[in-house]
């Protein structure tokens, strides 16, 4: 099986991230089968799905006729077996918990035809521990995305030691199939990298706040207008190939000092204290005066996309 | 004087930072005056300074004579002493070495008419060092930008102990007419905000690398098209505040033990050789298979201005 024989998918687990893969699926064309335990979340998720969509229609992203084909195309289920059997891929987004995935995962494999592939969106765990013991081991995945998935591409993808690598192949070529942007990782590491180096970026946005140079705010607004609009385009790497006229190899001897003695003076994890996250609430709450989170996602939504759709106009020089 | 009476600038030094400083001013309709004590430096700049309009033009982000009007602004001088007698604001982009940052300010002091600016874009250097024991210590202020000023508009603004808080005032008045976007630090802390973010996701992006969990492309992969696409619009607290729908405090407290082990688990600063350096290299080399940093640097530009372009047509939603 390749990747472009996956034809109909399951989405298990409904929270901020199983209802966003949802989105990706049915955005393809992929018939997906929708399964939350908790009754109440899986009719929020497929009420969320709808009224994402129509937003999506009245924001001109999407015409009224391909909306209604997707919310068509997915269908909640009262049961993990009907929600399973039969379908060519698993999208497990349930809680961060070890054995709560252990759990899923024996069901998963349990229920599942023997050529499913079974994915989890952990953003921590290990597969080698959440399919341990499984006799499918080999067809259990981590494809880690990142928030929310229908509209920021990237996808950690990583097996466990028992995964089979034709496993690895067949969900990075489905997962570029439905939009996504599949970094395969060559082994497991604690928090893969996106978390990883957005905790990074995080400890220090911390520090800088709890020191009192700046407030949350500016830390921002350092990101929102300057880091972020070249990390959106090119990471770290391609950035430093950029800030110098000879390149990467120019950019990182001239600067290699400054940057040894800036990485040396950079702070260990703080407290992060009821208070400290109090003082964050009321700077963010000061900084969007007031502004709903879902009228942020839904502006945050439309300039990812529109972000996708220049990269797409206008191609990195290599691509042309 | 406020920010909006400074008509005529002065660019001392003309590296990447300066020149790109060139196309701020002369954009928004300043008179420039450029100098830099190297005459191959200067014509250079001069140079890339039409050229670099006239891409703009050729790209369609810019008239033809709007562009002849930029370049008629922008006059090089052979003397300091010439570029800066009677200018109302200069922009220092010297080499970032204290004993020529304290010999270039003295002689702007010492030259500039008294109620002059004098900014310096030093990346590292604390202003109370820079212009200590100066006349006109109170008028010496940084203005760090982002790589490249004209494209990228975060620019750090702090004073030294000596600086007039009216300074800061009318240099944060000055730098927003002219399209910037400062953000103002409550004291010197090394490498500013923008540098030590920078660094802490550096650091991490260099240890990645080294363990041989992912090679460069992969790790640039999850910032440009995971990441990087919400830090073009929020920075790590606004990010925060959209990845749970209770907002930044449901999610930092939900996450906090997360964050902090994963935190803890950071590396400090690894062996940044001259062999790393050539394996980053390499394999940048590979990821952008033979396209010049100038073509590179064009892209970036254009994608920046578009994304910048998209936030004025897409305002936050608490600014609507």
């Amino acid at each position: 099986m390749t990747g472009l024989d996956i034809h109909t998918v399951a989405v298990v687990g409904t929270g901020v991230i199983g209802r966003s893969w949802i989105r990706v699926f049915v955005g393809a064309g992929h018939p997906t089968r929708v399964f939350d335990p908790d009754p109440d979340q899986l009719a929020y998720a497929m009420n969320w799905l709808s009224e994402d969509l129509e937003r999506d229609v009245a924001g001109g992203l999407l015409s009224s006729d391909d909306a209604s084909k997707q919310v068509a195309l997915a269908g909640s289920v009262e049961s993990l077996e009907e929600a399973i059997s039969g379908v060519d891929y698993v999208q497990e987004s349930g809680p961060e918990k070890l054995s709560i995935k252990r759990a899923i995962f024996s069901d998963l494999d349990r229920l599942a035809g023997k050529d499913a592939i079974l994915a989890s969106s952990t953003s921590a765990m290990d597969m080698t521990e959440i399919a341990s013991g499984l006799e499918g081991a080999r067809r259990c995945i981590v494809a880690h995305p990142t928030n929310p998935p229908h509209v920021v591409p990237a996808v950690e993808v990583l097996g466990g030691k028992n995964t089979d690598s034709s496993i690895i192949e067949t969900t990075v070529e489905f997962l570029r199939s439905v939009g996504q942007i599949p970094v395969v990782l060559n082994f497991f590491i604690e928090g893969f990298l996106l978390n990883r180096l957005q905790s990074a970026l995080v400890r220090e946005a911390f520090n800088l706040v709890q020191s009192g140079v700046a407030d949350v705010d500016a830390v921002d607004a350092v990101v929102r207008d300057g880091l972020g609009l070249r990390w959106a385009l090119m990471g770290p790497f391609g950035v430093g190939n950029t800030n110098a006229d000879g390149g990467v190899r120019e950019y990182f001897t001239r600067f290699r000092q400054d940057y040894i003695e800036l990485m040396d003076d950079l702070e260990g994890t703080p407290p992060i204290t009821d208070e400290f996250i109090e003082r964050l609430g009321q700077q963010v709450d000061d900084a969007t005066r007031g502004s709903s989170v879902a009228d942020i996602n839904r502006w945050r939504d439309t300039m990812v996309t529109e972000i996708r759709r220049l990269k797409e106009r206008h191609p990195e020089p290599w691509k042309k």
